[in-house]
């Protein structure tokens, strides 16, 4: 069941940046001032809205303003401009002072924002905020070719009483997030000084949205948005209460990453790489993504086709050091590979030891290098017929 | 028109590899000893006939014998002994010396050979090897995915005389070369110095193989093989001789990369990506293979959508060092993207005027990042759902 932190109050309306009726501009506003965190994309094109929260972030804020539809990414100064627009126009409706807002932007790369709609959709969004508060709402308005909005929640006991974060995020391709991901918000009611609460957020990041890919394409407009306001009265100061708040935010965090793979552009399964015995964790991360990305295990994924010779090609190129014939493949706890040749003496025998296991929506991949201590684990998706359908039609 | 050099013969048979009565296994014999020289996969994990080529190579041999629908890789110590004893089959019934056979194979990693029908199909070779040479039989044995055999030829005038190449490449799909391609033979009857030829190969595939792409999957099997036989009479020992050798044996090799990217598993594009202005040649290749291994700009070229803001975003993910203000992105002469802004004022004419460049069977994409003087250039195929097909299902 989801949680709700206290003092937030979520709405959305359908502004026509997308088919007309759709959700696509979503309003989260504080109560009262919340700190807010941000970790973001490291593409050197930044879209407008990440170059404003880069600016106003980590600070207080009272807002987060996100949109589906135009991505407002290399728009140049027009770009910004725009999106200061919005961002004051929205203040204004909502009561809130002026650089309290903090703009997501998600949808066609290069198209300048529709101005016009924004301001027809003012009155709308007035309105909407003071109906019922809609988390859900808010996470539908920011979808693009998501097929379900992805809502994760948490509590955590501190000393001083219990505190909630609520997360929602989008994504589904472009999906290769590199110290954020596409959009991804969390909000919480404990009180958090800034530069701790920055801090936890980049930690988060780093083991939930930085080890997940669908397509290898890092976006333009990656960002990960945390706010902590306060409301609970309960404030996060000691050590031990910094630890259970963190471990809650990487529960939601973990959670959305996962939603975000299991939602990917046509996927249908989700894998699981594992890496370990690596020389050092950057190499099992360089081992995690060349499987990962592999378009031929992928393909094989979405075919149901234990063709485990492709991850075996994936980890050689790799670029990793090892020996190959210390090289353990697994397949969930079955051995496919090792000391250099097929496991088994029967490849019918191993055949039908592997076939249900990528039968199965979730497939884990264990690659043991048997060169040293480093680890890595990356969730990754299938590619499918699908994923290029909707990305060879995509703005038709 | 197809030239032949001198002293080859070249014949293939259906050895029920693949299915029945398709060709599946190559034999080529020179006449006389030839020079060969190899450039093969830098994958870790080597195919079995990859191990046996460069213990002959660079050296005097007499054939490459070639199969499709098994690769032969992963096999461990089995699978050098199955390579060797092949090697050994042929060179019987060709009447060779043990240690002159070159072998290669592709198809399904992770199988052992089938020795039965292996040796089954011996006296066939034997037979074929008296009937006419087929070159093009030769190229057919070695396909698997591959839509059309691969051929080029190409002549050289020397001091002494004119000298004749043949080259026959394979490979659709599992396409990253590094150092080597898929399966690729060349056939020269220029008499040759190993160390110079085995330079001038090395070169050869520098600039043509190692600049194609289709799914950034590098093979295990990947092999290269030029052979120089002398037949024509004609040495290359001449400056200028190896220079017009080297040129002709070039344009082999850069028709025959050209040609596996045409045939592309499910491709229906190929895009030239020339990156310049990079800081180095080193970038440059960064640069042109974040935007020649994106799905998203793989599925763009393939929908035939114009979608530059997908280029964009990989260039800017790529890691290579550059003022965003400073790229130019151009399709074909058609700036889309300067000065961190899209091209001219009017985003329905920019579209009208890239429409008709994504329509075409090739599309070049010119990406000046203005910050040096690296250059590299990489040809890349489409995604499309017959790729994923083909893949999804390639063993059943």
């Amino acid at each position: 069941m989801t949680v709700v932190p206290k003092g937030y109050r979520f709405a959305a309306v359908a502004a026509s940046f997308k088919k007309p009726g759709k959700l696509d501009l979503g309003l989260a506003v504080s109560e009262v001032p919340a700190m807010a965190a941000g970790v973001y994309t490291t593409n050197l094109f930044q879209a407008a809205p990440v170059l404003e929260c880069k600016r106003l972030a980590p600070g207080p804020v009272r807002a987060v303003l996100v949109n589906s539809g135009q991505a407002n990414a290399c728009t140049g100064e027009e770009g910004v401009l725009n999106c200061r627009e919005v961002c004051g126009l929205t203040a204004g409706v909502a009561g809130l002072p002026e650089g309290s807002v903090l703009p997501a932007s998600t949808g066609v790369i290069g198209m300048q924002l529709k101005m016009d709609r924004w301001r027809e959709a003012m009155p709308d969004l007035k309105a909407a905020l003071v109906g019922p508060s809609d988390p859900e709402a808010f996470a539908r308005a920011m979808m693009t070719t998501d097929t379900f909005p992805k809502i994760a929640s948490a509590e955590a006991k501190l000393a001083g009483g219990t505190v909630r974060l609520v997360g929602m995020a989008k994504g589904s391709g472009m999906i290769c997030p590199n110290m954020a991901t596409l959009l991804t918000f969390v909000f919480c009611d404990a009180e958090a000084d800034a530069e701790w609460w920055q801090g936890a957020v980049r930690r988060a990041a780093g083991l939930s949205f930085n080890r997940i890919t669908v397509d290898g394409d890092t976006s333009t407009n990656d960002t990960l948005l945390a706010l902590a306001n306060g409301a609970s009265g309960v404030e996060a100061r000691t050590r031990a209460d910094r630890g259970a708040l963190e471990n809650a935010l990487y529960d939601v965090c973990r959670e959305l990453a996962y939603l975000i793979v299991r939602d990917a552009e046509g996927g249908t399964k989700v894998a699981r790489i594992r890496v370990t015995g690596a020389l050092t964790n950057t190499e099992a991360e360089v081992v995690a993504r060349a499987v990962g990305h592999s378009p031929l295990v992928k393909t094989a994924l979405f075919g149901g086709d234990a063709n485990w010779g492709r991850v075996v090609a994936a980890v050689g190129r790799s670029g990793a050091q090892f020996e190959p014939e210390n090289l353990v493949l697994r397949f969930g706890d079955v051995v496919a590979f090792e000391h250099g040749t097929p496991a088994g003496t029967d490849a019918q025998e191993l055949e039908e030891l592997l076939a249900p296991l990528f039968a199965d929506k979730d497939v884990l991949i264990q690659v043991d290098l048997g060169a040293g201590e480093g680890e890595y684990e990356l969730l990754t998706s299938d590619l499918s017929r699908d994923y290029v359908s909707i990305n060879a039609d995509y703005r038709t």
